[in-house]
């Protein structure tokens, strides 16, 4: 694992270590610690960029929405997409704004998504999805109406074209700001999971799920 | 505040509240919460989105970057941009995989950023950059070298055209599935700081600054 110390102020975020497409893996641990992406497409030539829940199965990434969405047309008819997925890891102290920056992991996917026609793949991509939130949920729901299922388009996308980035560690001052008299180094931000809210129009007596409860 | 109890499932986030693009107050609101954005151009025709520190200044979105950068130089010079700030707030669990979605809140600015050229007005916005993330944190660090500034594109997009979304609350599940015995509500999710880390080549006896104590 190379170790780039030089930091590229382009985005602000520093990139200690910047991964060629061929780590696949990496980007897959990425797009798995993922609730969401944002899905770029170009309409009319302008750029849109748009929160989506997702998930990956194997080798391609699966998205999902309305049948009637502006969005889910373009990518089901394999209009361009980028779908990005950034997990913010910490703010990077330095003793300048200049050096100052973030740790963060991104993956960007590149490529034309398409649509899952093929009923048995589809319930199962759709399946994927909701277990990727939760591991086991899925099991715990009813089957999906054919009108539901109807209403909605999937489709996937090869992880074929990406880029990854991660940027981590301490900051990377120049030495002649280092004696300065200023604290300096990460704190770290987590996306936190919280105590499970019941709905108000829950049943009585139905328990937390085992895939709920704190482990 | 209307509230929207027909889910949409054309991003599976579930739109209760969608705003028009005149609730400033309520997207600057998020925005302020952001740590970062996702900052969608298109380049020979096709989409890029690549996540950014940003900070509002006003009615505008400040952004910063290398002068190198292709990003940046398409954005002083006013390419098309969509920018993204999201918080995913919760997952929102219902009886069903179709009714199941996100608890979020969105903004996506559209249009043409702008380089900001005036040494004053650049110096200032890097510092609400800065002040951005952490309250009080410029006032600790040096000044910026003229060759810092020199290698520094600051670009401000106007708050001008833009969507709003929210979607908050308990699951929406149709009557019919009131009665199933499964476990609904919502599961919060928070970005949370952790403790900060001291750089290792931090000079010994520098206290933590007030900014990074928990209050």
């Amino acid at each position: 694992m190379t170790a780039r110390k030089t930091p590229r102020a382009d985005t602000r975020f520093r990139r200690l270590r910047e991964k060629g497409s061929k780590d696949f893996d990496l980007a897959c641990s990425i797009i798995d610690d993922a609730n969401m992406g944002h899905v770029g497409f170009v309409a009319d030539g302008l750029p849109y960029v748009i929160p989506m829940a997702l998930a990956r199965d194997g080798k391609h990434l699966l998205l999902h929405g309305s049948r009637l969405s502006r969005l889910m047309k373009s990518l089901a008819g394999g209009s361009p997409c980028c779908v990005t997925v950034t997990h913010l890891d910490g703010l990077v102290l330095a003793r300048s704004a200049f050096n100052s920056s973030m740790n963060y992991r991104t993956v960007m996917v590149f490529g034309s998504a398409g649509a899952v026609t093929d009923p048995e793949e589809k319930i199962r991509g759709l399946d994927v999805l909701t277990d990727h939130l939760l591991p086991g949920r899925r099991a715990d729901l009813r089957e999906p109406t054919r009108k539901e299922l109807n209403a909605t388009l999937l489709v996937k996308l090869p992880i074929e074209r990406f880029s990854v980035k991660v940027s981590e560690g301490p900051p990377d001052d120049p030495a002649a700001d280092l004696a300065t008299p200023i604290w300096a180094g990460v704190v770290p931000l987590t996306l936190e999971k919280g105590t499970p809210v019941p709905a108000p129009d829950m049943k009585k007596g139905i328990a937390l799920p085992p895939y709920l409860r704190e482990s």
